[in-house]
């Protein structure tokens, strides 16, 4: 399973995403989900997959291969994230690169019985354009982020959901959408054992056109750790100081009482 | 889509349940999700259904025909819960219709392309036993809560698991479990619209042999919403109490400028 996240805010976009691959429990490793594809001055584009580790592989390899010079041989158009004009441009280009190994590899899967199963997360900024974020599906299609949309999430998602909906809005400073994110992390975690550490997190100031920040968090970070029991001390407390219900339950003899046991 | 959760606490049970039902988001209709066998002094028993309404509620209406006195064709066995024995077989009864059920339509749905999709939590306490929790699936086999499990889920199970993670041990209170509860409705309703009040609440106190809180909390419930609302401003506070991170995106210059506009 993968959990990865990436927001779109005034201050810029966030990046974040685990490095757990599985395929059964017995089969557990560590893979970068996360690529960068950088020209300082000009562009920050960043890519996160989620799916079949082969196809997402096969789709970064691709779009390396195009990056470097490669012709695409069914296609005239520009296929290198490295010239593209815009981000629309650059979703395309992930998408024809979804097509491409869909070409080659999808039949033979589903000869396999494996579901040609792939998502992307791509994020970035080029030149004058503001940041731009999409969700990139299987076939290559893909939505973008509108006013609206603050994040797009692949992977094991719903367990990390609630907290960035409470927190993120488009205003949120990156400092604190990357806590956010590192929190969401935490309640996935918690919650799906193949989702796990480390997290690589990356950070894009708005206009920088340059990567600002960037680490992998490792397995029992201070600070990770840190966050999160003071995170569940101030989920308890906060759960401690909720209003009792109006009704008996809370109130009546019979919920108070010790358990009688037998 | 449904939500709804059992626990299994030293103190008894709790049982939660939401009324939405949708096929299609055009097709939005509330229907009884939970339903109480109850032989005051002599056995509580619940059932809480989620999948294809026809399957749930055929289930409950065989549960009831068996219970008032339809004998059952292929079985020389007891099928009527007000006469099981122990919980084990009143699984094995709810298990038992479900297989009835399937056995008149499973074919059926089959040929519409229709899942025979249907699972149960049921839960309750008969005579000297002490109170039970299971988990029924559609093929009618069936687990139970051991001593480290304290919950089932069924339906929309993941967002409003990690709260009922974090907060309920087996020693919490009936009164402080209905409430972790409500607040796990909350996060689920807030992120699944399918999931929706008004939503049925039941406690049962151990060895009481009877219902000791039955409600039904409808839409706009003063208790409700402001626990909803407490919960988010206590959320919130917590979150903001956290520690900055201790890597430059927090410090930095960068982070911290006001996001540049063109």
């Amino acid at each position: 399973m993968t959990y990865a996240v990436g927001l779109l805010l005034d201050a810029g976009l966030v990046f974040a995403s685990d490095n757990r691959t599985n395929a059964g429990v017995d089969h557990v490793a560590t893979f970068k989900k996360m690529t960068v594809f950088e020209t300082p001055g000009d562009r920050v584009i960043v890519l996160m997959g989620s799916g079949n580790l082969s196809i997402t592989q096969s789709v970064v390899g691709q779009l390396k291969a195009w990056n470097s010079g490669e012709k695409a041989p069914r296609s005239r158009t520009n296929r290198a994230l490295s010239k593209a004009a815009n981000m629309f441009e650059a979703a395309r280009i992930v998408g024809a690169a979804l097509r491409e190994v869909y070409a080659l590899d999808g039949e033979h899967l589903r000869e396999h019985g494996t579901d040609f199963n792939a998502t992307f997360i791509l994020g970035g900024q080029i030149g004058q354009e503001p940041p731009r974020l999409f969700h990139v599906y299987s076939a290559g299609n893909f939505i973008e982020a509108g006013p609206d949309t603050t994040y797009f999430q692949i992977g094991e998602t719903k367990y990390g959901k609630p907290i960035i909906d409470r927190i993120v809005r488009r205003e949120t400073s990156l400092a604190t959408a990357a806590k956010c994110t590192l929190i969401s992390f935490d309640s996935t975690m918690r919650s799906n054992v193949s989702v796990a550490m480390p997290i690589d997190v990356l950070v894009y100031d708005r206009d920088s056109l340059k990567v600002g920040f960037y680490r992998r968090i490792p397995r029992n970070d201070p600070y990770m750790t840190g966050l999160s029991d003071a995170w569940s001390r101030g989920l308890s407390a906060a759960f401690d100081a909720l209003p009792d219900p109006d009704w008996p339950v809370g109130a009546s003899p019979v919920s108070k009482s010790r358990p009688r046991r037998r």
